[in-house]
């Protein structure tokens, strides 16, 4: 994979999910611990970064007004009325060690499962000339695997970052990389994916543009 | 639910999965006879048209030419290889028992999982005015799932008929019935998704606009 | 037009193209008064709320960090150049004269010309129930043209107001109402719209639900 | 632009539009003539394929069975009623100066202004790596211009070919080649852009992977 056509999707890193007192902390703790999830994210990014992928943090954010006439089912319903991730709450930012850079993206708009529905990240990706998308975050089977699955539909190159994700369970962890990555792409260690990203570094010399 | 807001997508309900001789047939043979998905799919055919939903058969397709260029990794990319939906193909035909009439809407333009991609399935279901998809066919977890993920992601409410889908095992049968589809919607047989729709007919008498 | 299908979709209403002062204002300032465009939008956005339409303001918002890799040709790239449509300027602010009501929609993405591309727009409409797009705003012929060619394409039914809109010429004010819109359903005045919206009261009696 | 980036849009060149019996042949025959459409598209589709362009055929399709349910407003409605564009008609075919080769791609599903809505252009585009769309065909202030307005939103770069296109008179030819086009990107002729497509021959050799 050429770094300046791949881009690594970070999937709602944000305090909600990852650090002690987020709403959705507890459903994911005991897996996040297993995997070593956010160790892998960091290294993930920052090698990544380095080589010149396009970083792009995709947090998901509710806004309040877009609760009143809008009433979903199901889970986004649940984490509605739980009132997570509002925008502007300690919950809903990046946690810390992810920070985006003055070069990564950030996408806006995502407030449902796929991070391309009704957000700006297919306009990211193409516009950077995007053909690999790594994936990693949470959930692996509910935001990051509908992101795969919308990735791979488009025409991008997956590859899932499976030891940068975490579900609620070893079971919810393990079916997708058993059953649904493989039919999309490819589920890979970060140490995998770091193996196989060709610095942008020689290249770029020769076709300064 | 009323009838004219409610659509049954009956997603790849086409020789090739459901036939003695279709090149997908063996994998989902067993699963199909455990849970009569055949029976079940016609029954809430019938049914679902005559109370005044819009059916929405939706095939995959495969075309020959589009596929010079297009070279898609894992499942739909072995579909491919192995000659399967390919367009004027006896397999890709959609069976004799759930053959569409007058009144049915055909999707044009599924060629990868989910029934929405590159489609006019939206523009079906916004022209009629559905806002109720109720989602069968083939792979439960695979493109019906898909299928239901990105109908949840944009706002339509999701049903799926759990024995009116078949997958590749038992196993992937379940998983999303668990795990998935409630997180989107409901997931019910098609017996209790027919107790649950409320006939056009009566109400069409009070609101003749 | 029943008033709870329909929605009212205003486009770029910011002081960056109303006000003084705003970075745009000068292109369209002659337009805006030969026209009396923001008193026909006040009359509009107050008259159908009031009847039970959605409200939808649609913001351009220019993200500082998303135009660090993304650099737009045309016009979109002029806007970021000049600093125009900035996050948290107060030339981005709606006008304090069509403020944002407790139930009105402000869509979140818009930083091209259609206001469905990657923003939430279309979720909104449809988890809503719309089926009817009014829409208003600026430059009649850039976004809000782009806007109801989309709506048009997905299979709303369009109705532009065109006395609440603006172009930088009258030529371009006046060559989309007689060739383009049109072609997509209607061009009216302000007073002829709400002349043909049904108010939700009396039906919301009878389908209280 | 490198041919191998670049792709070359060609909209509704089909009997319906530019043969004598044609149901849509009288609204543009006069600009088509002015023009040399026919001719530059020739040359266009030709010269850019033996450089190693994509060549993508974008023809309209009307499917009977989907008027049913559906009822459009406007010209697409229009067009319904007049029974153009059918499914297995002759006035449906392209035309035969501009038949595909092997190689070149067909957009399936375009029943609407836009070539992105509910077809697999944008699939077909970015599965090849494309950037740079060129578009020229019918008409173009109508489908051209709905295409180029779209394509600009997601990111591509945009150059129309001018003399290439129709309209159905030449204000409409001109005023979208002075006001609109303009702010997506280039507006050229046939060989105006022939001069810029850099053939895909030598880098090919280095880059043969």
């Amino acid at each position: 994979m050429k770094a300046k056509e791949t881009a690594v999707i970070m999937i709602e890193f944000q305090n909600e999910f990852c650090k002690h007192g987020g709403k959705l902390y507890d459903g994911v703790k005991s897996e996040m611990e297993r995997q070593n999830t956010l160790a892998h994210a960091v290294k993930l990014q920052q090698e990544a970064r380095q080589r010149g992928c396009l970083i792009v943090m995709t947090p998901f954010v509710f806004d309040v007004e877009y609760a009143k006439f809008w009433k979903p089912e199901g889970i986004v319903g649940i984490a509605a009325a739980a009132g997570a991730f509002r925008r502007g709450d300690w919950g809903t930012e990046i946690i810390d060690e992810l920070k985006p850079a003055p070069d990564d993206a950030i996408v806006h708009g995502k407030a449902t499962l796929c991070g391309f529905n009704g957000s700006n990240l297919d306009m990211i990706l193409k516009s950077a000339g995007i053909r690999n998308c790594i994936l990693c975050g949470f959930l692996t089977n509910v935001c990051v695997e509908a992101t795969a699955r919308t990735a791979y539909d488009r025409g991008y190159r997956v590859i899932v970052a499976k030891d940068a994700c975490a579900a609620g369970s070893r079971e919810q962890q393990e079916y997708p990389e058993k059953y649904i990555f493989p039919l999309l792409g490819k589920v890979l260690t970060v140490d995998e994916i770091l193996a196989q990203i060709e610095s942008a570094g020689s290249e770029s010399l020769a076709t300064a543009a």
